[in-house]
């Protein structure tokens, strides 16, 4: 099919696409069997992620087959798309070799995706967050073993916020390596308090979730120790958008005590955020005034809940033409250190 | 002093302040001692607020004295001071019996301090939630006796979100009396999985908990239960703002299942939200896009981030005169069901 012809659009590049193993390794011993991921395949084009005996996800060949996402991709308009793990698979509640085995699988099978279709493809690895030590170690060999952009990271590693001083060996390697990190929502703080069911976790409190962490970034001054850091926060930074004022207002009252320089307001302009908020409204707020030029086209391809017709959808807000630039390629660009 | 004039402005009406007792009742048994608020004052116009043996808050005159108060707002330009309950004092932790003796302490103070002066104070009191029947029991007295416009309400209720069956009760009897509930972040429920520090509480999490509750508000129908609440949201409705698109996205797919007749976009519309978000371009997104015209002037005053010249703040803005007038008096007027 020939791609779908846009007018005054740059190219466009979904930096929130997600992919998922066909196979998996074995369970390296049966004490991680019953929390090991296995597909159940019904046949080559579909199946049911299992986490030990436990339905998780149904999944299809979109998942893993690059020629049925490249026919989406030019159905959908979108010239690129960078692909990151299925956050399930993101492990950071095993034993850390354990962990390891599937960070492996998952980065080749993203390194071998990008390597069949170089011209449409980046990719976003994964890392042992439970231990930043292993994940600063391995952010070089992604780089250049694998070829891969940057990383994917939960927002909060086993109930710890992003900005817990434990994760500074990991924002030194990636700012050393030049490494780009996509934030994205993964078992919510808030969902083992409340006790919550699936919607309500899936629907609110992910943005909650991403939000707390960007404010945990922001108050814990990570970008004050590494500046050169491109963080790019999924679900266009969760709630972070209606918290800065107050943010703001604590950082004027208590900088000094918390060795901060950068005001909230400052921060949420380096980060970066996708688009992916379902709201033409609020994400004209991010791109034009939270954080003008830095929010990025992102669809959450290819579960349920993606955005349909991201191409359409963006022309449609009729943003300035700047913007509408940036949020098609300009700020994937920056945040993947690639003019586009 | 003479009232500060304004240019094209309705009255002001500061829906959000708070008071505090000078005296409180002693603990009715040792059990509660640790747990008692008391006031220990360096003099009459200044003091810590003790819970138990630990200092909770230095307060000073403004939150018991009906001149003080005045002073301040013919200063700031405020006609009106909406007055409620220090949100430490809902004491929601207690046994009924036990709470429902700093209730009566609250609810007396605060119809005391309207009744001082009627023409520039209303009242929120505050009823004992953690039993929502005792809690409904109470509301036509509040009513009746009290003279009071409505209640404040924690935004979650020893951890529980307010959209839980458990509130059914009070939530009829709030529609029931035409009474107005006010919902104040208190006890975030993240910060107890956190463990995390009073700075990023009080900044980060307040909005989180507002936010999380309405969105469990509006997941579980409790508009549809019950159609003519008015309910308004402290801090600009925390967060909620920054969620909708993703709630109005899970509201497609599952309303069927939920019985939720109300899109979540149609229900924040309903919604009231005070202006107490300390950041012009946020609140004039929730104020003219999100719910038009459902945004009331609130400051927090007398507490350390309180809003600052309200009026002068809100001028600045150069809304669209209604929506100007709207914050001003015409949302709190519908709020409080009285013709500002």
């Amino acid at each position: 099919m020939a791609m779908k012809q846009r007018q005054d659009m740059s190219k466009l590049i979904d930096v929130h696409s997600h992919v998922s193993p066909l196979n998996f390794p074995a369970a390296p011993n049966t004490a991680v069997a019953t929390r090991w991921p296995c597909m159940q395949c019904q046949s080559s084009v579909e199946g049911t992620l299992m986490i030990g005996e436990t339905p998780f996800r149904k999944l299809d060949a979109r998942s893993w087959d690059v020629s049925r996402r490249i026919e989406d991709m030019d159905r959908n308009g979108i010239d690129i798309q960078v692909l990151s793990p299925m956050p399930e698979l993101l492990s950071y509640w095993l034993d850390l070799t354990d962990a390891q085995v599937i960070c492996d699988a998952v980065n080749h099978q993203i390194a071998s995706l990008v390597a069949s279709a170089p011209a449409r493809f980046r990719g976003l690895g994964s890392v042992p967050m439970q231990s930043p030590e292993a994940a600063a170690r391995m952010l070089p060999r992604l780089k250049q073993e694998f070829g891969l952009k940057g990383v994917e990271i939960g927002s909060n590693i086993n109930g710890k916020l992003l900005g817990e001083g434990d994760f500074d060996p990991f924002w030194a390697a990636a700012e050393a390596e030049g490494m780009a990190i996509f934030v994205h929502a993964l078992h919510p703080v808030a969902a083992k308090t409340l006790g919550s069911n699936q919607t309500f976790t899936g629907f609110a409190l992910f943005p909650v979730d991403t939000g707390m962490t960007a404010s945990s970034i922001i108050m814990n001054g990570v970008l004050d120790r590494f500046p050169r850091l491109r963080i790019g926060f999924s679900h266009g930074g969760g709630t972070l958008g209606a918290s800065i004022g107050r943010l703001q207002l604590g950082w004027k009252m208590f900088k000094a005590a918390e060795g901060n320089s950068l005001a909230p307001a400052e921060q949420a302009r380096r980060f970066f955020y996708d688009s992916n908020v379902y709201d033409s409204d609020y994400l004209a707020y991010l791109a034009t005034t939270l954080a003008p030029g830095q929010v990025f086209a992102g669809t959450d391809y290819p579960y349920q809940i993606m955005q349909d017709d991201p191409a359409r959808w963006i022309r449609d807000m009729a943003l300035p033409a700047g913007i509408e630039r940036s949020i098609c390629s300009g700020a994937a660009g920056r945040f993947l250190a690639e003019a586009f």
